[in-house]
């Protein structure tokens, strides 16, 4: 059934936010709703307080771009990770995702995306300025490049293999194992903790 | 992959909200609120303002019970409707399934639920006695029972039919033609339709 007409003006906003999301038909969206409203008044305020935070409160650290509580992420802030390492990652789901293996205790650098000349990406609409930056004021040892075994990654890959060479740092990626076209946020810990474990030296 | 360690409680908040909805699991929640947060904070805080008005400023129809944006719902507040017709249904999703037929021109009555004993919903839960009020002021020929034809709808029924009969009224029921065990919510428009055009009287 198409719910032409709803009764309320509110109610029909409140679908056609939900129903902006991905994967989230009217349908969905129209039961998901009816689901808040048959809740009490200060369940629905913390969930639409909830949203109104992420845009308001959340921080991007100011070291690593990883999205935090504070100015610096927890992680940047842990004075017993290994500072001379850097594992560079797409987004914030591959630092989650990274740290579920408890395998990596360097820091991160998120880059907010991949080089895709089809959706319009390039170099400079990533956090790679800032990247090298970092290297260039010395202390790192090594930079692994973690990013996704597909044809953006291994561009991207490529990109910062001929900008960062020049530094004397070592280059390495994520060893073998992660199979060629996975997404990295959704391989599996073990392989993921062990590809880390096996990073190899970046070569074209 | 189970997100178990999250970089911002901010981020892990709205997750578990979105989390919380029916048929929305944690993985599907963290994609929700990663969408959310690529968009820009207007959008963010519409959509985040629109949950909190659901419960701040919506209106329940003093006088049918519906979802309204005034004390006085739309249906009951158009004069072209038929005054002495009375629609009893279980929730609004009903009176938008029935509207949607465009073949109703009497008013509602919104019971809020069905008696249903497994889930502990007796008569007093449900908006029978101000059913009762409107009929005793008068003016009313006939309650239609519009209610999903499952076991909950017929003990629904039948209370109504032995709390309503000895007014001097018309009971009816919607016609055979919506199938037996169906959710009145989800029937097709011409089944609906039709079924509100022959509709029979009521009979135990």
């Amino acid at each position: 059934m198409a719910y032409t007409e709803f009764p309320s003006r509110l109610l029909e906003n409140a679908v056609n936010e939900f129903a902006s999301l991905p994967g989230v038909g009217r349908k969905t969206a129209f039961r998901l709703v009816m689901n808040l409203l048959r809740r009490d008044a200060g369940e629905v305020k913390r969930f639409g307080e909830s949203i109104l935070k992420l845009h308001e409160e959340i921080h991007y650290c100011r070291s690593c771009h990883n999205i935090s509580d504070t100015e610096l992420c927890s992680v940047c802030a842990d004075e017993k990770r290994d500072r001379s390492l850097i594992c560079v990652v797409e987004n914030i789901q591959d630092v989650m995702a990274i740290e579920n293996t408890r395998q990596f205790r360097g820091l991160y650098h998120v880059l907010g995306g991949i080089i895709s000349p089809v959706d319009g990406i390039g170099p400079s609409d990533l956090k790679i300025d800032s990247l090298e930056e970092k290297i260039k004021a010395g202390g790192i040892g090594e930079v692994i490049f973690a990013l996704s075994t597909t044809m953006e990654g291994d561009t991207t890959n490529f990109y910062l293999y001929k900008r960062l060479s020049k530094y004397d740092i070592i280059l390495t990626t994520l060893a073998r194992g992660v199979a060629i076209g996975d997404e990295l946020e959704y391989t599996d810990e073990i392989t993921l903790g062990r590809a880390i474990n096996n990073r190899n030296p970046y070569h074209q």
